[in-house]
């Protein structure tokens, strides 16, 4: 771990669910290097020393956000920690990685959005799945305009456990979709309608459908649960003139493009019939990039910091998950009622 | 063909998509015996001759329904017509299989329910689902207990093709549902709410997604879809003990049940952390019986018209069914606005 | 089943398991028409009058073969009378279709073949797989050159039960794979080394394992078994430049091709070394037509007939089949001992 | 890694392909601590030197196994290397893990196992599937009677790449199923017939089948392969009253127990008809724990040690698989012939 000239030397404040994948790619990065973990628990600290025996250990994150030796610092705490933790970096003067979502309301995410620009220092949003080839690979096909027009997005995230007790089932991961639709759309979502239950009286809600309402006609479609007997991770994407599958457990062929579709006739004659037929052609599995997504996400942080960009999720992109966020339990607790999202933006 | 005495003689107005399965099975239960078949297209009365030389057929549907060698109509037909038509045949005094939905509106299916009673005639309304061995199996696990309280019924109906022009993709594949919880659950449903989108002008929807809400907190949540690369058949159940998935699709072990669940505390020194956790454990596929279910559904039928009793699908559920395709066609055209189902009734 | 005048008038013997697609397809086929059924069992008849009430039954198979309303005659009984019955049916001068295998000995074949010839009499060996659209789908890209030199062919062919006692598992699974070898294969395998086990004293083979050397380096594997836990029916076919997966129980996809292989060096500096290294990259799956093979069959052998040529599966495949049987099971007896096949011809 | 008094001290050797999941086995078990690590590549040690900051890397083996703070030594080099430096290992009694296959010859193997018989010292062959929560689970299932008298094993084990260059796929994967039929098996094969190819000159057998003969009656198949556009790890195990599937690369279910099987009639009156006849049941897929297999090796081994027990995969299994690869190549050789294996012996 002799860090070059050019290395940014890293702390990271969490070291439970996520935050050993995070400094696992941190270390093995030849851009950036792991200077120190801070973590409340013992135990999590001593697996950390156990793993890393170089790297320096803390309780406290103070110690980790003042410490010289840190350029930037990424924080994998419970997310009610998020705004105070990121103010305190971006108040030291450090570029922040903060894990998803961004922070508890949409304000707090705005006044980090706003300091972090103000002070010229680079606030990443940890939304992983943007990185992933997949996704990169989707993207590409729909700007080449193979796919044609998009009809609608419907992904289903389901599985058993990891309830987790500080954010419900959308926060945890619906946020994977709100990520990758901003990457894909060239609209925002005008309103959301969402259902969800917590059957567990005190608890999050562990299950919810959301609704995405667009002007252009595209419709999302949004299942998640904590509590399905089986584990699916699929996006279906349907266009005019092709349709994907993306299967993101799949160990191989994770993507499926289908050169099928739907002809529609406006034939008067037509018209007391059926007006719509389908039509089925071959399949097409790209081959896609198999490096992990959080490196490609570590090394393009790394550049960011270095020429002081604004990285692919940036805080703007995590003020509209949130808002989104928000606007989804709204909906939710009112039993479907169509909400309008945040501030609706056509992008120029 | 040489029908017995026992045997019920059937008419089948319809040989287009559906009435060649119901002509099938008519013929080859020993309780039934095809006797007439009725249709608009020469063609499709062509081919009916070519399968079955011995049979009569006709262009028009009264002939059916007044013919003295006829005991009971079928009725395979669009649905605009399905009220008028099955009003003819009980006046005609004979008993009624109607193909599903039964009718376009809920009031047109109170009059034929009620008709039918007055007369003391069968009215059977053919969802199909409810005599499937899979579905009849979960029942069986629900009734025993073993399934625990249900959580969440969760469907995925969706492919590419077979766009109805009569019916949006609720009344055709919706439905299936919709009749298969009637069957399962002691409760109807308290509301819905739904989301869909025709992508195509002056076409019935061809996309939805819907949330029935039930007075016991249970959540069914149904994906139907004409529009979809992959197809997909797929039923997800969750109770607070076991844990099913019906998949359709599958040549075997269509029914899988898991010993797998959430573990809820109210321990109140684990109230700050995680409340709750779950459990994997062993999965069990049951054999199924394999008898065609619209086999099992004719000889129901017959075994109903020679006893005068109500069938498993009658017209009140027929009734039902169709009030809620009313009201999630109300939700949906107000973007899942949360609308109150018929009249909810708690079954005793 | 008003013939007409170019509309062959077949005659079935057997309508057991396989008889009825037969008969089946022969009835729908717009160039045959079914006259007349034999069976020995009664109750097999009665079921044939059920489903087509015009055809004439009986029980004698010299009915069928010298009613004057019999053009051509399929047999589909048990192999050991397929000689027997085949040489009747050439003798009065018509037109033979033979169930696979084609006898039971390859001496048999060889007198039937010339007795065919001889007389100017078309006689088809049903060897359906051929003309399965995924077979020809296969031939159409190994003939294009897409997918390189052969390198293996290797097929599971597995399920449970359909126990036979007329022919072991090689004469009634593998015979697939040595019609679709013959097909796709610019040669004759030279020898074979088989491996099998009657599990029941008493009963023919259910399991065995073939190998089939091939003069250019080829080799090919079938895995057949009636005692298999799950069913299987899968070919590997890979060559220099691609590979195949053809999975024969998918509804759709059945055909992936990937443009994945292996790349190898001479270069001596890299000697030491791994010397083979492999490349992964797209997967194609393309549409197939979904015309039953069957029915393609009866098309191709009316038109053979019509035109007194040669059927694609015609006298000298099954023989040749036949030799492959006998080469295998004197291999099995002697416990995967090479033997080699009949006359190894390649053909020009 | 403070290592405590009870901690075995280990130097591995080689640190290529597998060395890294050994190192991290022992790195992470409270039984065993990493003391050393040789690979004669200085980008491997840079990378060990990466990973695990505290710990003595060299380019010499000899100093692994000559250094007092090394109290046992895992050997995980090319198999030419392995009788040489497990010589050395044993002559400086030092207790001896070995990679698998244990030498490239069954004299070499033999030799080895005499010498750490005499010398008292633990070697273990690292079989790692024994070790595997499946395939415990299907030794208790046949233990337990529950399966009834095993009919086959077949397994396939195939995939793209990986291409050896020091021992062909049977010595490479077939080495698994040989070290799970002989955990599992009360007998030992009696003879093996096979069939290879190198479709690359000068390289080792890249696929291969083989056909074990058992005494018994039961017959043992393995397909492996380097070269197969699909990766396949499944094996079928067919008994008198159960079936079981163990898909390996599942992430749950791995293991799928059928109630499924086939009756045999002796009924004189059946003779004649079909003798055999199938039975379908439910099925069940008992959980499995989910520790990794290695880890269970590590700690098993690090317990031998203490105890001076034979480990489970002890050097006479090690002698037994060697044997077994010898006589594959000779019958691989012949194209199949029937070669007898080593020393059949049934176990007491």
């Amino acid at each position: 771990m002799n860090a070059g000239s050019n290395t940014l030397r890293v702390g990271v404040i969490g070291y439970g669910y996520w935050g050993p994948n995070l400094v696992r790619n941190f270390a093995e990065s030849e851009n950036t290097a792991i200077t120190m973990i801070a973590d409340l628990s013992a135990a999590r600290l001593a697996l950390a020393e156990r793993r890393f025996p170089g790297v320096r250990t803390t309780h406290s994150a103070t110690e980790v956000v003042t410490d010289s030796r840190v350029d930037v610092v990424a924080i994998a705490t419970p997310v009610d920690t998020h705004f105070e933790l990121g103010m305190q970096v971006l108040r030291a003067g450090k570029h922040l990685w903060l894990e998803k979502p961004m922070t508890e309301t949409a304000d707090q995410a705005r006044i980090l959005a706003d300091e972090a620009e103000r002070r010229g220092l680079v606030c990443y949003v940890d939304h992983t799945f943007v990185y992933t080839s997949a996704v990169r690979k989707i993207g590409d096909i729909m700007r080449s305009g193979d796919l044609g027009k998009l009809y609608y997005y419907d992904s289903t995230r389901i599985n058993l456990g990891l309830f987790q007790h500080d954010v419900n089932v959308i926060a945890d991961l619906g946020v994977h979709d709100f990520a990758i639709l901003d990457y894909l759309m060239q609209e925002q979502p005008e309103a959301v309608s969402a259902s969800g239950v917590n059957h567990f009286p005190g608890t999050p809600e562990n299950l919810a459908h959301l609704t995405l309402y667009y002007g252009s006609g595209m419709l999302a479609h949004i299942n998640v649960s904590w509590l399905s007997p089986v584990k699916v991770r699929q996006v279906l994407l349907s266009g005019s003139k092709q349709m994907i599958v993306y299967d993101d457990l799949l160990p191989s062929e994770k993507l499926k493009v289908y050169d099928s579709g739907v002809n529609f006739t406006e034939d008067p004659v037509e018209v007391q019939r059926l007006r719509v037929s389908y039509r089925t052609g071959d399949m097409w599995a790209p081959r896609l990039d198999e490096t992990e997504a959080l490196r490609v996400a570590v090394d393009h942080f790394a550049d960011c910091v270095r020429t002081t960009t604004s990285p692919l999720t940036d805080a703007q992109l995590g003020v509209r998950i949130v808002e989104l966020i928000e606007a989804s339990n709204q909906s939710m607790r009112e039993r479907g009622r169509c909400v309008p999202v945040g501030r609706p933006v056509v992008r120029t």
